[in-house]
């Protein structure tokens, strides 16, 4: 009977903020880490299940800790058993009687829950010899709503609501992933955005992406008012009239300026607005997608759960969600998100960049797709330029859009060398930058 | 120049669930637990700065780990110079760039900057010489504000309303200083009414707290309808009419069903009903206390953030606000949101119970009586009697009233032979349960 023998986690940090990637008007200096996970079965016939959690830098040994902590709370049974019940075993981690005062299913703990979940599926897709998307759409409806947690989201979504809506999805289901293998999903990028970017660099990298095939850039606002009607304007001239621009705030303003503020950019013809303000602040959102309507608002990558994600659509605060791959519990509960989404008809536009992001998420859409939304309309995955060399599958791009993934499992592993190399803080890559 | 030479984190886990002591619908088998730090100045003739963060046992250790990582991002200055400057010093621990992504302001990251933070304040009352209620207290309403983090809450209060409110809180302040320090404060007790106890344990315990001057006792439920009405009518019996009971759920309930089974419960005189849905749930906290009103509904020992109490107050989803002193970032964010319930005018009645949170919280309703809310009227402080004998500066109660703390500090310091003993897991205490 095969067990889990070790959860090897690793601090894995690649030197970000060395460049000025991903500089925002919050997140300032990242680099770019991941809190690496290992499952290890004691059958060396077994494949090793991967899992990342992406963090800033700092902090990332915080969620290793929390991994180890999450992983020792896996029940010692037979993995065949607990991959034929994975929502039995992810309500066992996210909702364990002593661990979960120090969430309840946000932070840290919640994060960790999520990697030691995705994992597990990571040997169960490897094992079915399928992607995770194909393992997913491939399920039966029951088999689907099995690993959801539907606590604390019947006044919006229940089992039954789920059910059918996943009965419905069978339908063309066969057309939607050939579909999806012949001509992948729509991609848009960040990556000309960044803040800490030259004008010159920006409108070079964003005439590449239209060259690249991308229907959406997006560009990081609100440090200076000025300076982003600026770079708006200078990013219109770049990209023409036909491609989208959305914009993303990090967070930054209060809820009583952002709408000030958004509205003084409204000639700029802005796709959406992301996170104008607080993640937590449900209220606020809906407040401000009031205060600058037509524009649509946006926002997801730091919402803790899907309780928070069934409340921004309750208050008809967003007009996108973007689910994030490695904040909230795994694989389970984005299923839930995407089935939200559905419910309260919003497109989900994930969040990607960081690393292994784009790898990882990219399968919630092709799922989606396959067998939830059935459509791409207004839909797209972020897509960041950077990192996916480290990945023993890294995401492909043709025109502008992802490729189906093909490879079995979730995505996430990382090669060997780059785990070696970037450990944190004694790999070579960190020694030698100290020297 | 004093700097700080040392942040020591010891994770102390008391074993309460050999007792059911402190189970709930939810907690079922707590081992109240401390993830405790102490902070060195490197002159002798300072004190030292002691901070815990309660938890429920499993999770402490990663709890101690975040704390040894916020606590390493403190500036490397003079000590005498942060504690002058506590604002700008918790707004660079919350607010890390890189670390807040695993937030951001939640969870053990969170829990761990408001330990940080709080060992700070411990440091500056002591060397005050004052409790902390008495250290904020005699503090001006300019140095107050200088302490809170306003970010995110602009549109509800700004510093300038908050100037307002503790301008107007000087008036009359000595006179309850006086009172406060003569008669104490109104504390009711969560002590009978542990779901694991019998009913002729409640039973007694309830007369015992009626005899012991508490005007409220509070009953855990949510486990079984028929048994909440069974226990409720011996509560009721055992205590007469003239004593509040109050109900607590631990955040069982979906939305769609709190109201049938409160409303069930509605005979027995429901002083409030707490934690009735998840505590990230704001629009299900309004829609339940819209449907079984005039219960009034309590919540915040789980709330993450002042973001998310501004939220609870501006959808009028709860009468009663429960702030806790661990899991918020530090006296800065509870002094916010006391001056948020007193915007609104909502009392505050604070959780404790656990293990040190009586100690740590009632310097805040001390404080918030001498400047802010300026009222005791529906006003209690949650009381459980265990492991007090474990504090340097246990709360004192007398006629079921808790008197003014008078030892400098914030309350959280442990006898060292408490914390040797229970030591997770190498202390005595442990090694001995074990054998």
């Amino acid at each position: 009977m095969p067990r889990i023998s070790a959860a090897r986690v690793t601090d894995v940090r690649f030197p970000t903020s060395l460049q000025l990637d991903g500089s925002d008007a919050v997140n300032v200096d990242p680099d770019y880490s991941a809190a690496y996970l290992e499952l290890v079965v004691d059958d060396p016939s077994w494949p090793r299940g991967y899992a990342l959690v992406f963090t800033g830098g700092r902090g990332n040994e915080v969620v290793c800790s929390a991994i180890e902590s999450v992983a020792a709370l896996l029940p010692g049974r037979d993995v065949e058993d607990m991959l034929a019940n994975l929502g039995e075993v992810s309500h066992a981690l996210v909702h364990d009687s002593q661990f979960r005062w120090i969430g309840p299913e946000k932070g840290a703990t919640h994060m960790a829950a999520g990697a030691v979940i995705n994992a597990l599926w990571d040997i169960k897709a490897k094992r079915a010899g399928k992607p995770l998307w194909r393992l997913l759409a491939d399920s039966s409806p029951e088999e689907l709503v099995d690993v959801v947690d539907f606590s604390h989201l019947h006044d919006a979504l229940t089992r039954d609501d789920a059910l059918e809506m996943l009965r419905a999805g069978q339908e063309g289901k066969a057309e939607r992933i050939a579909e999806l293998e012949a001509n992948g999903y729509a991609a848009y990028t960040t990556g000309p955005g960044w803040l800490g970017y030259t004008d010159e660099k920006m409108q070079r990298l964003a005439r590449e992406a239209v060259d690249a095939g991308f229907g959406m850039i997006k560009l990081k606002v609100a440090g200076n008012l000025a300076d982003d009607q600026r770079r708006l304007r200078l990013a219109r001239e770049a990209v023409g009239s036909e491609i989208g621009i959305a914009i993303d705030a990090n967070q930054r303003w209060e809820v009583d300026e952002a709408a000030d503020w958004i509205n003084a950019l409204g000639e700029f013809d802005l796709w959406w607005v992301e996170e104008p303000t607080s993640p937590d602040d449900i209220l606020g959102h809906a407040r401000i997608r009031r205060e600058i309507s037509p524009i649509p608002v946006a926002t997801g990558e730091a919402v803790q759960n899907r309780i928070v994600f069934k409340q921004l659509l309750q208050a008809e605060a967003i007009d996108v969600m973007q689910i994030d791959a490695t904040r909230v519990a795994g694989v389970n509960e984005n299923i839930a998100n995407l089935l939200l989404a559905a419910k309260f008809g919003v497109p989900v536009c994930p969040h990607a960049g960081g690393v292994g992001l784009c790898e990882l998420v990219q399968h919630f859409s092709f799922f989606d797709y396959a067998v939830i939304s059935r459509s791409q309309e207004k839909r797209m995955i972020e897509y960041v330029d950077h990192l996916h060399e480290h990945f023993a599958a890294p995401v492909r791009l043709r025109h502008g859009r992802y490729q189906a993934p093909t490879a079995p499992g979730i995505g996430a592993e990382i090669l060997s060398d780059s785990v070696e190399q970037w450990t944190y803080p004694a790999g070579p890559g960190w020694s030698s930058l100290r020297a």
